[in-house]
């Protein structure tokens, strides 16, 4: 397909999708196709572009030229003169670029609604927000509206929405990818990042953006990232840092936890208080100096607007950081110092920490009750990496009561390769399956799980509204059947089996076994055995045990 | 000599020397002796102690078990409980601490006069400063009453002094050397320094110091040093950054430089403008609030000991930072990678930058009559240092009118050990010689100095105060005389022999030849050819020809 043919496409699909809020500025359909057929001849001219091809949205904090830059606010715009270095080399590489996106207002909030563009909705469900604040690029990407999109990741902008919408989110260590052309929010922090449905084409990107421009000063050189090891271990939160997540949040990260030693990844607790201090300096203390020293006077000079073109929330902070007193800002520094080290040192000898990206997916109608204390829950995760110089980047982990739960890799400055390393490990499409009977561990068909590829992972119980019956079958099996009274919880086993072993796996079924949805007692949801109806006349119900192995010590 | 034995031998020349003012406390002599002896004990058992018998002395504001630490200021002292860590290190390695130093009160100065515990005086001369903050450390070294002395370096404070006492000061890159137990003044870019009279000690010093000790956040690992080329380039200030230095100062530092393309080493002029202007943000700008968040509420609190125990110009510098705010500190922040970007990117391809290491010499009635304008003179090529991130290290260049002459390297971070290599290169002792006959270039005896190891330096003329005369010898020679009226500028050249090829020179000269110091044109001293009186008899007086050359063209 050429690039202007996938463009139409593009247009067809933005129309279709109807999320008018997801854009500041769109090129003209004409126009955009007019940008693809030059890419179509610069391929027919034998260019190398390794990203012609790919339609790409940008961030409105970053100079596109020939669009406004807004960060979000019609009365800042202005009309730059040139691309942002890293849209340059977007386009440089074969990028088409068609649009500039909504974000929170100067890039300060989390949430995608703090915009007088409109609050952007997730693509995953229009009641709940985006995330922000690259709020615009997430949904673009995730609604398959463009292949690539920048965001700017400050506080953890451009890892939350990712998470929040299903897709990756790469925020290279700072000064990789250079910031000129970018509205600052914390200028020594900002990074640059690329959000994309697969981690590969993210850290393409990334790649092909990175390196000094010779003019931002915090711009600088990459360096050989960490080697991986046979056996890397990574540091988790202790459970307490897990307390406050979304329902089934905290069940389905001790999932993938639970999987990670199968895989060959050691995982160790760590109590990770002091990068939650050091995270708190980011908005509690005078580092929001910054946010004033960037965009503070402007605020100042059209408080008229809040409320209107300026959002009352951000102009609530930003403003905030002018009484801070550049001794306060000399103290705090000492303190995400202290703190920043005694955090680092616990996470020595780990590849990367892993988490949960954030920690709830609010409606919009609760970020409206509550548009700061809302937005600063959302935080806990991201708000550090910046402030203490680390490489991060967030990855879908599955779903959640319907909504994509994202999980996030944190590590040292310059290991961004590493961490995509072990995120491609991590999530390695993989299905997670519930068994109850014969491929139990130590069960006569257990050995079929193992050849699939599957890794034990969990003891599980179903939740309360299933009844299980022994089959009159060799070997002897279970059925499980779902009723809609008189259920039980029902004890099982959670292996985790890549996608293409699993499909082997199901394809060789035999009757009256099957694969569908199993409701779990911690309320998520797996893959599991269920029974045909047909099988069950003749066969006797064990429900009361509670569980096959139950059942078969009693028989034994 | 054992360890007790250079104790008692330091002790007698303390007690000789009488410069009560470098010491805040000394140990008693006794006390001295015992931990000697412990140390000689230690050599005996076979410890590997690199630096057994060495004396050192330690600046006031770097803990040191088992004495206050003033930092200037006795209502400040404290009494640690440990050594910091830089002391411990020292100490681990044999060295003998006998004393605490004076300095510039919180390390806030360059002249070594700002303390109550008297001004410092230079080692040279006493009617002249020390130069600071680590006054009491570079002038204790310098008179020989230890081998080394700890100092502290911020703007300068562990360079000037040494150039303004004749010896070497290093100034690792931040972070090598852990500040853990040092009295912050800038706590972000604070180094502890070395003083020694060779340059080979004081790295050993530095290494046997450098390296993380889990406590100071600010400490890093250090790095490979980039390697040296076969012909290195340094980079030297245009001339215009040359003007306002001392009498005699930049014409001695253009003749070193003018010597370095012999040495194997490339000169490139370049204009260093942005470093300067980056340099005046250390005090110009909101960066003294770090000063001000290190000691200003003890300051502020006991603002009446200001002109008792408390320095004025230091509690003027220090309480100056209460008004900053912090959006004026991120705005300061901004300039500065601006100018450091811009102004290390004319650096590029060059391994270091060569200056003089400080621009004057000021006597102490000098200082006191303008306290901070002649503190801030002092400062140009060494205040931009630790802001940029910069290692750097001060050596004696000679002396200029009787009191030393020092330059310094300042290079990249982690660039200590290249920025040693080529001070070795530099300063390898070596005697600039004026030649005004039959040594000149194309001359019969040229061949002499050649063979010496000499190498032309430049052409220079003797201050008016000489006659030449023809001698009747073979090959033909003139005779260069100091008389007291009538005499004239002679023509001659400048050459740089390596001191012990020089010494077999002189040894080798024949009559009526001699070598003495002779007066040049531009106020500066050199050795030179000299000729015995008698052996004018019969001499032709070409006094006025202004030259060999020139006699030798009008008579060939």
């Amino acid at each position: 397909m050429s690039v202007a043919e996938r463009v139409r496409e593009a247009y067809a699909r933005i129309s279709a999708v109807d999320r008018p809020e997801v854009w500041i500025s769109l090129l003209p359909e004409a126009d955009a196709v007019r940008q693809a057929e030059d890419i179509d001849r610069r391929v027919v001219d034998g260019e190398s572009l390794p990203l012609a091809g790919s339609l790409a949205a940008v961030k409105d904090n970053i100079d596109v030229a020939g669009f406004d830059t807004t960060a979000g606010s019609r009365r800042f715009a202005y009309r730059p003169s040139a691309d942002a270095t890293a849209v340059a080399r977007l386009r440089a590489a074969g990028a088409c670029v068609i649009g500039k996106t909504n974000l929170d207002q100067f890039a300060t909030g989390l949430v995608g609604t703090r915009s007088p563009f409109g609050a952007v909705r997730s693509a995953w469900d229009p009641t709940r927000i985006s995330g922000g604040s690259s709020s615009g690029s997430a949904v673009a990407v995730a609604m398959g509206l463009v292949d690539i999109a920048l965001g700017t990741d400050t506080a953890g902008s451009g890892r939350v929405p990712a998470a929040l919408n299903g897709i990756v989110g790469v925020k290279p260590t700072v000064g990789l990818v250079p910031t000129t052309g970018v509205v600052p929010a914390c200028r020594t922090i900002d990074c640059v990042t690329v959000f994309a449905r697969e981690l590969t084409l993210a850290r393409a990107v990334t790649e092909i953006m990175s390196g000094p421009d010779g003019i931002d000063p915090i711009a600088r050189v990459d360096r050989p990232a960490p080697a991986i090891e046979a056996r890397p271990r990574v540091a988790v939160p202790t459970s307490e840092h897990l307390d406050g997540l979304a329902a089934g949040w905290k069940e389905a990260f001790h999932r993938l936890v639970a999987s990670l030693p199968a895989m060959g990844i050691d995982v160790v607790e760590v109590d990770i208080a002091p990068l939650l201090d050091a995270a708190a300096l980011l908005y509690g203390g005078a580092f929001v100096a910054e946010r004033t020293a960037a965009v503070g006077d402007f605020i100042a000079e059209h408080e008229d607007l809040i409320g209107t073109d300026l959002d009352p929330s951000v102009a609530q902070i930003v403003l905030g950081g002018r009484q801070a007193r550049a001794v306060d800002y000399f103290r705090d520094r000492e303190r995400l110092d202290r703190w920043g080290m005694e955090g680092l040192a616990r996470l020595d000898g780990t590849v990367a920490l892993l988490t949960p990206t954030t920690t709830w997916h609010p409606t919009l109608a609760e970020v409206a009750r509550d548009p700061i204390g809302a937005n600063s829950r959302m935080g806990r995760y991201t708000n550090f990496a910046n402030l203490l110089d680390r490489s991060a980047l967030a990855v879908p982990a599955g779903a959640v009561a319907g909504s994509p739960f994202g999980i996030m890799l944190t590590g040292a400055p310059f290991a961004d390769r590493t961490l995509a390393q072990l995120a491609q490990r991590l999530t390695s499409p993989a299905v997670d399956l519930l068994v109850v009977g014969a491929h139990l561990r130590g069960q006569p068909l257990n050995a079929q799980l193992v050849a699939a590829g599957g890794t034990f992972i969990t003891e599980a119980r179903t939740a309360a509204e299933y009844r299980l019956f022994a089959l009159p079958t060799t070997p002897a099996k279970p059925g499980l059947v779902r009723v809609s009274d008189g259920g039980t919880g029902v004890a099982g086993e959670i292996w985790r089996v890549p996608a293409a072993g699993f499909g082997g796996f199901v394809a060789a079924l035999p009757q009256p076994m099957g694969i569908g949805r199993v409701h779990l007692a911690d309320g998520t949801a797996v893959a599991g055995f269920l029974c045909e109806q047909i099988a069950l006349d003749g066969a006797k119900d064990i429900t009361d045990f509670g569980g096959w192995r139950a059942y078969l010590a009693s028989s034994g």
